[in-house]
């Protein structure tokens, strides 16, 4: 690749980058509330998750994940200690969630996120790969989300709509 | 937000970005190669697009887009132009648009990225958000294809395998 001579140019600021992070959260937000509230525990394609499990994973992953980074903490993460039974459950922890994640990356320092981290003591990766892989772990399970919705016959919320 | 403190931190050069961008390309590749040739042409579910038109949406996002910065052409993108009519098609564009987007890509500067451009002549924003929103577009997408696949029998690549 060419990439030689953009070696040290910023990208962008992480500022920006968590801006567009809970940009990305506001729009699964509504992919969740776009579902009706049987559906989104239980309709599945071939076989994959429903769009619930899909939420609690993300749910497991972003806040925790940054305490964990923080807190140079590697301790497996916690897909099961949270059992929701409504889709309002998931939205408050969604919300809870928005502020954990505001609290922890503004802990980061510019320094850290260059440094290999053994997130969840499994994934070693840089820091901001690993925060790269956060959102585009939603942006995947969000693409499902809007299939889901497309085939019960709701129209998902616009893409780019984000605040 | 809590976000005031974080301003001045860079979060990834871009380099970096360019090497996770090229990352997904490689994947969305491998989601385009497996599926069956008259499928990745017709299956659809709920009256979405088939992968194929998926995908060509990206070819003419990406690299069409950095040359348009570049140059500071703000012409409509073409979706139209190229019709491909079989899977190894699409395969050979989408790996020449690979050497388009390190080409044009090298080439913007770090104040670049901050500046506004109009792309395309329809999408205002600061070059840094037009570029993470090609990338989130195809992760998006490409979730699609994977429910896509999965719908057709077929096991999707690995999320995380880029390279």
């Amino acid at each position: 690749m060419t990439t030689t001579a953009t070696a040290t140019k910023q990208f962008m600021t992480s500022d920006q980058l968590l801006e567009d992070w809970q940009g990305h959260r506001n729009l699964t937000r509504r992919v969740i509330e776009a579902f009706p509230e049987k559906e989104l525990f239980e309709f599945s394609i071939a076989g994959m998750r429903p769009f619930s499990k899909m939420a609690l994973e993300l749910i497991s992953i972003g806040g925790p994940a940054l305490k964990g980074i923080v807190e140079s903490n590697t301790e497996a993460h916690d897909e099961e200690s949270f059992h929701p039974k409504t889709k309002e459950e998931i939205l408050k922890k969604w919300d809870e969630e928005t502020e954990v994640i505001n609290h922890y990356f503004s802990l980061i320092t510019e320094e850290r996120f260059q440094e290999t981290f053994n997130l969840f003591g499994q994934y070693e990766f840089p820091v901001y790969q690993n925060i790269l892989y956060f959102i585009d772990n939603e942006v995947h399970h969000r693409g499902q989300g809007y299939v889901y919705l497309r085939a019960l016959g709701i129209e998902p919320p616009f893409f780019w709509e984000r605040f």
